[in-house]
Order: structure tokens, then sequence, then C-alpha cells
């Protein structure tokens, strides 16, 4: 089962991160960390990832998962990560995305007529691809699951590998990265987060991506 | 505001990258992620972090984040590794580990007489370090913050953000993550999952780390 995580200029660490850590665990997985080039891949601010194998290393992945990050902008004029992207979608079992992810499926094609979501700044970008903005943490439309921001692919991970490989080792998973989280506040959607809060948030300082 | 990480061989992913992810959008925040020799280290599952500066380069950061992981062990043997971490908190704001990080916070000596906690199957380990055993996910004691496993990170990240910054941060960092977690059961922690699910995860597969 070979899992592709495609990396370009300046994506968010925790949107790869977090599925990476999720989906690894899964008898028989095989991540594979690609990119334009085989080369380290610059984070949102600063930290490095290695691509370990180029795009055209890994044609056909089971499971596509597309990390969102404030390098999305630049990404989404990239036709040879796009078209990649809609050429592995065409023989995946599942295709997936984190964050702004979801507008590069979108550029692929790959969402359109279907409900799909994003990181809440960017909502309003995916009817320019025909998806239907959903508010829900992790969307999923047939083999296609979309997640919301940053974050939620821990979530989108663990729900697709129940259905990968059951309850009991997508369970068995989160007790083992102990995933019982406990946020120390109740602000971590638009819906929850009081108005002075979502002001903060939007602003360039103190969170620029 | 400098923030170190530091890597070593097999450390896990997630421990460090969800720190990161909250912590770099502190205002005046500079993360340097640091090792014995600046290279890329290798996480538990293949994935490559690359350290940009060796932890020469970086005596002395304002907050220190200790990441976990299957190679933890091997590095408590590294004794330059802990003498850097020993004293590295001698001069540190906020001292802080993830997962079994804090093993290695241990291992420098600075647990001893403290509450602390670490991921659920090393919590014995910590009593040879004089640490109380604490089954919370974040256990706060003066400056030294410990948290449970991989994914408590997070959670660990936001307390403190809130601390250095203010809750009003805190909250728009939160949100700007768009951590609202939904995990799709409510397995995350040996106190929540059935026998079943603490036999598996415990086994060495599928969830080898």
């Amino acid at each position: 089962m070979e899992i592709a995580i495609p990396l370009y200029d300046r994506f968010t660490a925790l949107d790869a991160v977090g599925p990476y850590e999720v989906l690894w665990r899964l008898p028989g997985a095989r991540v594979r960390w690609v990119g334009a080039e085989a080369r380290p891949y610059a984070t949102d601010r600063g930290l490095q990832l290695i691509a370990e194998a180029t795009l055209d290393d890994v044609p056909a992945p089971d499971i596509l998962v597309v990390p969102g990050g404030t390098g999305t902008r630049d990404a989404l004029g990239d036709e040879r990560l796009v078209e990649w992207i809609r050429a592995a979608d065409a023989t995946s079992t599942w295709t997936t995305s984190v964050c702004t992810g979801a507008l590069l499926l979108g550029a692929a094609g790959i969402l359109d007529g279907l409900h799909a979501t994003t990181h809440w700044a960017y909502m309003d970008d995916l009817a320019r691809y025909g998806a239907e903005a959903t508010s829900d943490r992790v969307v999923r439309q047939g083999k296609v699951i979309t997640s919301a921001g940053v974050s939620s692919g821990i979530d989108m991970a663990l729900t697709l590998a129940a259905e990968i490989a059951g309850a009991d080792v997508a369970q068995a998973i989160q007790l083992r990265i102990e995933y019982d989280p406990m946020p120390p506040f109740d602000t971590g959607s638009t819906a929850k987060a009081p108005a002075h809060i979502r002001e903060l948030a939007q602003s360039p300082s103190p969170t620029p991506a």
C-alpha cells in the first residue's frame, strides 16, 4: 500500500505530518515523500522536510495525501504538480487533502460537483473548482476525502485508517499516538471562536500562515 | 525568543511538528532545529527533517522542546545530547518535552522531584529519574512542562503559548491551525480504550512505534 505525500515550497508541516503519523502505522503501508525534485522542501516557516523521490518515481500511489500551506497559491500554478495529482487520482484507491491542499485537488479537476472542505479562510475558493463548500471537519465523497485546516489531517487520517484496516486497528493507532485531545481553549473553529479572536487570527500578525 | 527543537535519529515526527506548528506563530519566535550535527535526521519511519544547526550553535535557547520517539532509548546514551539539554535548561525560560522526550529531560536531571508525564507505555520509566508519574495530558511544574504521547505536544504548546503571549494570541493560533479536534473514536488514552484495543496497541504490529 503506497501512500504518496507530495511536497512543494512553503507547505504546512502539520498538514503532512499529522496524516503521516497515523498512516505509516497501517499494516503494509509505505509512505513516499515526493516532490517535483528529490530535495528538501521548506515549510512555511523554515523547517525542511525531504522529498526522497520525484513525482515521476511514484506515478500511481494507492493513497494520495495533499497538504496545504502558504505556498499553495504558487503550487496551483505548477502544472507539473497539478497534472501529477490528476493522474495519480485516476488510479488511486483514496485521494485526500488537508487544509488548502483541497485547492490543488480542485485545480486537478477532482472536486467538480463534490462537497469539500478546506481551511476556513479559503472556503470561498472551493467554488471556482465546482465544489460545494462544506464546513464539516472531514468530508468524504466516495474515494475523495478533504479535511479542514492544518490539524484536521489527524482526524481525516484516522477516519481513513478505519476504512482501510477496520475500526480496531484505527483505534489502536489512535491510542498509540495518544490522540486524546484536550485543547486548552474551545476556539478551534470559526463557529466557536468569538469575534475578537477571529479578527486576530485573520490579521497578518501574530499568525501569518 | 529562540525556540530549540533537538533532533536525534528515529525521533517521532509529530512530537516535534505539533509544537512547532503552534510556537512559530508566536510574535518574535524563531525556531531552531538542532542536532549533534547539522544534517537530516530520520523519524521512526523514514521521513527526514533537517537540523539546520548544531547543538553547539544554539547553547542557550529561551524555550526547549524535546521530542520523543523509538530512538529515545539510544539518545539516552548520547552524553553530548543529554549534557546539552542539561545546560540549555539551566538558562531556559521554559523547558518542555513531548512523549518519551520526558526521559531525556529525566536523564538530564531536570525531573528529579517533579511530577511529570510521558507516553503511556513508558510511564514506569519516569521513576528512575526521580519523577512522579502523572497521567495528566500536560503537566506543568514551574518552568518545566511535560506532555503525554505523540499528539499531546499540540495541547502542550497551546498551553505554553498562552503563558507566553496571553490567551488571546493562543486562541488565535488555535483557530489559525483549526484545532477543533474531532477524533473518530474515543480511544486516545489507556483510561478510555477497551482492553482489546490496549492489547492491540501494545503489540509490535500494526503500530510498531
